[in-house]
């Protein structure tokens, strides 16, 4: 993600109801965070936001955390936000923290156009890495849903078999997901790529 | 595969040392057809035995068995075989009839731009459907090892997901196998693809 700097980007971090200050504190309890026990969705590398926006406003009944790491695109994406949703947050956090934020909580996780990490010395950095798998074991609730789109080609050969290798089971693979009808809820990558002709990546998989 | 007649059809199929004629009398035993206990390679719908004689050629310690059910194309793939050859037979046999022929003797299948059977009533005619991953189970001697390519983006969707939940477990995905580097061994189909400019796609996967 290319960061620009933010004005108020301060202010705006502060402000916000919609970002969590102290996420830690909640970590086995978000649930409370929300006041229901509705299913909470996590989208790791959220970016300026507009897939978890869409997807809060389309699902009342799910609660949606986003994570982003840098503040200048947590600031883009948190003015987005309709102020009317309560079924929406985001946590300003590095991916490798998630163990200590969340606990046997998650029902279903969005990797969306996350950072490929070419380099094979890199590849641990991977969010579909065997590093992250074991992260996301500790913070899924009780089946482990992940849903991963990318416009890179070696990312996603090498996360279908690290999904596959670590034991989920693909439901749903698509080597051009918007060639048979666009889906509704998208993000700006995802928009950006598929109006240029490039084909977007798709696998849902599944681990019991 | 397009059909077209080839003269002296019956006297090919009548006279190669490479046809077997009566392929269920080896079930349990293809290593004594080979006389030796070399692993058994096999490629269901081998057409014209480009891929299936270069292997042979190329790995003289394996035993290479080709499955087609047409006629003419055997007739094609048999005068190519070169004499010296002693690792490598043609059965002529629809493949819904592999589990007479073999039982637990199998060391590796390819599977090679097979028919993609298009319309969703047909998918128990792919070959990596269950139908047919069902036979693979009571042909295979331990571990079972497809490798499968096609250029058809349709077929290898279903397959990657056919074969996951199946208990297959992807040991390698390419979207563009030839991007690399051109394998040793090809098939026919798989030169004008490539020489075409299509991708290949391809996967290996393993089950205990």
């Amino acid at each position: 993600m290319r960061l620009r700097n933010v004005k108020n980007k301060e202010d705006i971090l502060s402000s916000s109801r919609f970002l969590v200050q102290d996420p830690k504190k909640y970590i086995g309890n978000w649930n409370q965070y929300f006041s229901n026990n509705h299913p909470i969705y996590l989208e790791i590398g959220m970016g300026k936001g507009q897939f978890l926006i869409q997807s809060a406003l389309q699902n009342p009944d799910i609660n949606f955390i986003g994570i982003e790491k840098y503040d200048s695109v947590v600031a883009k994406a948190l003015p987005k936000i309709p102020h009317e949703l309560h079924n929406i947050c985001i946590v300003r956090s590095d991916a490798h923290m998630i163990e200590e934020i969340f606990q046997h909580e998650i029902d279903h996780l969005y990797l969306n156009f996350s950072d490929p990490w070419p380099k094979n010395r890199h590849h641990d950095r991977r969010l579909s890495s065997p590093v992250f798998l074991k992260y996301y074991d500790s913070i899924f609730k009780n089946v482990k849903e992940i849903e991963m789109r990318t416009d890179n080609k070696d990312l996603f050969e090498y996360s279908l078999v690290s999904f596959s290798e670590y034991g989920y089971i693909l439901k749903e693979v698509s080597l051009d997901f918007h060639s048979k009808e666009i889906p509704t809820v998208t993000s700006e990558y995802e928009d950006k790529f598929s109006k240029n002709g490039l084909p977007i990546y798709y696998v849902k998989c599944i681990k019991q």
